[in-house]
């Protein structure tokens, strides 16, 4: 069965699901999407394409936004973020502070918000201005004009009280260095960007190719680094149900509260899935049942 | 350069690490091993075995014996056993009782201690003679006669208070459904299984050969199951430090205070390192230095 | 209004209450007594007793048992007590391990059951029949024969689960000095001594004296460690709910779950009531209320 | 032994403390505290005066505002403030947000910071200037015109971000209905409030006459209230030494970070003590001292 087939087998086994989850609807922006939507993209290295459904369609990155600033940050410190965030998964939920308190103002992993904030904290002091550098960052890896959207960012940004409360808290233990509101305001917009599956599969294919976007032959990291980032998805990527992913997909991912879920298969490909239905744990639930159905059809996982 | 010569270099590079840990010494069998001791093995699907050191020693193969008494239990109970015990990690230390409070009584995996408890009940409760069938197996798994070393066994049994505790309070749950000394008995003894790292990378080769014994070609588990194993290995094998080593070695693992460490690379092999020097994570200190240093000369991460 | 007049309005404004908490029902023998029993009784320190309802009838008196051992144990040891044993409320249920395990096994007050254990514990390096000697003591305040009952405590040995988790857990960082089965014998013996609303308030009635039974003028402790107890009676007694019960009611009082309160009025009166339905926080919900009315109609607070 | 005598004996008897105990040096404005000040004031409610050393200088009162704003908001609102905040022990650091998110943003009490803000938060809602109306009612309870430390509540401001973590952690379950800043910029200027031990046992004299001030015979609230404002300062006011201090004290009180306790002798007696070195609880170590040795020479305690 070639890729296609295996798209159009799952967008057909994944029917019943739809109505099991629910859209995020902490903000205006997010509920008003059409909970029927569904895409799903591979991009191979060797520059193939498969697509189906909505997979064209623009959507929020929002958490999904995390991979590329740990990526940008990576390009710029070595060794020094591990001094301000962990490496292990957080054995709780993504905007938990109880955890920072017990350690000091340092989170847990780059993918639960927390830490979210300080790498954006890192870039905040690195660059003039944060936002255009992400931006042209994500639009160097997509070969395509993303952009934020600035009325759902406002509207985090209005709601966003636990995210200031995450700040100040950091703050608190010196771990933030620039002002909170500063680092949120560009938090807010990297989680806005607008993408479709097709900009994320494409985008993110670097990971999938030890480094190397495999379009244009550049590095835009190390082979370390890549293997690292995808380490860091399959422990932390997935909020608090990384081994339940792990145990049922068994590769690397990224989701976010959008819908939206990046995976890689090391050497071959990037998946994007998209659907804006989630489940308890916060991720999308039918993106979440197709990467399942697609491991069972390909075996593709990294155990 | 070939396995051989990379186990040569691996065994240079890692001397200057010793001296920086500490062996287990809250009982005397283990407090009294030689904290020089390194030995690693390799052995391929394709029936090719590498060794260096004091491979073929024996050692406690403690939590590692967590992977045989899960294989066993999975061949026995379907998704029951996951109603019983989670399958995140725990975000803890390997004998917290905190989160077993905050979630009635369910371990987060199999392979911190309570997990472990309860999948020793599930063995208890299938088999009349529980320790006999865990020998078997592991004894089939690594054609060898391998035995419990019952002074180790009895010495864990009069200083095992935590281990009590964990199981009196996964009972006041209702999650262990033996009497709790009689199912610590049983684990106390697969604890302490003597096995040396050649017996160990063979017996678990299954794991890198989608559930098939390859020097046989008896299935041992079924391929999604041998994936899963790897999974739980990756994201709970390594105590509070999987992310951590996801993110510098990369591969399934699991490590036991006796300072052994089983590693997976799915398809290809498994090997075993064992050195008694453990770092504040409880993990062979060098064992993990040898692993790193493996991946760095071979490239070989699941990612 | 006179006692006797107080005490016959409190039987008539509790009537409507009866019906909305719940008896404990963990064991066969606490399950099986009548819910609408009530009993209250005052003794007073110039000879004065009043008393209504079932204040002749034996019951369970469970964690009120924790100030008879307490006092004993204060009449052997001094200030090493309080290296064993907190002074502080727990902020957490009776029976959680949580905080054992963040506090090295020092459990926070001697009146949650962690507390009470490490105090039986001391009764026991103590004495050579510590069952007796605790029975002693008892029999010595209430001037009549208790005594233990055997059935209740043997049911309660058999669902102890939680307790010896905790005693385990405790052991195992060495602040249980004998042997944990030992010394909850003593414990679930200590819990089920039978007693009246009548026997209790007069058996604690030298707390309201200064520390002396005041009909035998026997001085059984120090003034200073009346007071204390008094002080550990308000800040930890009522499990969960000392502040609201300071609050709300505001006097030295020890509860349990077999449905009596014990209230020191100090330099005034014991107060003993029973009723076997427990609110949501394990006190006694009549009994609770019925102490509310007491201080309304009195204003005898220690506020 | 007449108050004065004693007054002078305490004084004698602390020398020897002084050096002990650490001035708080988060901010300037606090830290430049001379550390051997100390001052001690008692109000009887009969009129009479008795002081010693320091006790006319002015101090922060830091938290010991929180009684004062409690009070104020016992008169506006009945029991709606206790669905706002609780009435228990926290069992943890009077800036912990971990409690927060355990129980939904409700603060275990209105003397631990979260707490307090949520009393000022009901002020702010309540009135139009709660700065002024806080400043009016402690003039009125003082007989003498207080005032705010501007420069210290600007410092407070500056490095108060675990304070904004808390008011906007609060926010994000519902629990802070004004603007976070707006709430903390009162309550930052009513813990700036410069007061001397007269200044302080005089005011909160009331206290210690269910609810009206002895010198005026006026009602502030009423006598049930003051029994429970009494309560709460027994069971919350110390911070997480509040058993400690109920055992070697025994008196309603409150402390701030200043130096300052208030205590309370029911029916009898406000006493305020003074001096700037804290204890790792974070109250006055030699304040303590002086309230354990008045109980020691006067056996008044509440027990």
């Amino acid at each position: 069965m070639n890729y296609s087939s295996i798209l159009e087998q799952i967008q057909k086994d994944i029917q019943p699901y739809f109505g099991k989850g629910k859209v995020a609807d902490y903000i205006p922006a997010l509920a008003n999407v059409n909970p029927k939507k569904f895409g799903m993209s591979i991009h191979t290295i060797k520059g193939n394409v498969f697509e189906i459904g909505d997979s064209k369609e623009l959507f929020s990155i929002q958490s999904i936004s995390k991979v590329f600033t740990l990526a940008l940050a990576m390009t710029l410190e070595k060794d020094s973020i591990w001094k301000r965030v962990g490496r292990e998964p957080s054995g709780s939920k993504f905007n938990s502070l109880v955890q920072l308190e017990h350690e000091n103002g340092i989170p847990r992993n780059p993918f639960i918000n927390a830490g979210a904030h300080v790498i954006t904290d890192i870039l905040t002091s690195h660059f003039e201005n944060p936002k255009a550098e992400i931006l042209n960052f994500v639009n160097k890896l997509a070969k395509s004009k993303v952009s934020f959207d600035e009325i759902l960012a406002q509207s985090e940004r209005e709601t966003g009280n636990r995210n200031l409360a995450m700040g100040y808290f950091m703050k608190s233990f010196g771990n933030i260095h620039n002002q909170v509101r500063v680092v949120l305001d560009v938090y807010f917009n990297q989680c806005s960007i607008a993408m479709s599956c097709l900009n994320l599969s494409k985008s993110l294919l670097f990971l999938a190719n030890d480094g190397v976007a495999p379009s244009t032959g550049e590095r835009i990291i190390s082979k370390r680094n890549s293997d690292r980032i995808n380490a860091l998805m399959l422990t932390c990527g997935m909020y608090d149900y990384v081994g339940e992913f792990a145990y049922s997909v068994g590769l690397p991912s990224k989701s976010g509260v959008g819908g939206g879920i990046i995976a890689i298969v090391p050497g071959e490909m990037a998946i994007c899935v998209w659907s804006p239905e989630l489940s308890d744990s916060g991720n999308s639930y039918i993106g979440t049942k197709a990467l399942e159905l697609f491991v069972n059809y390909t075996g593709k996982t990294i155990f």
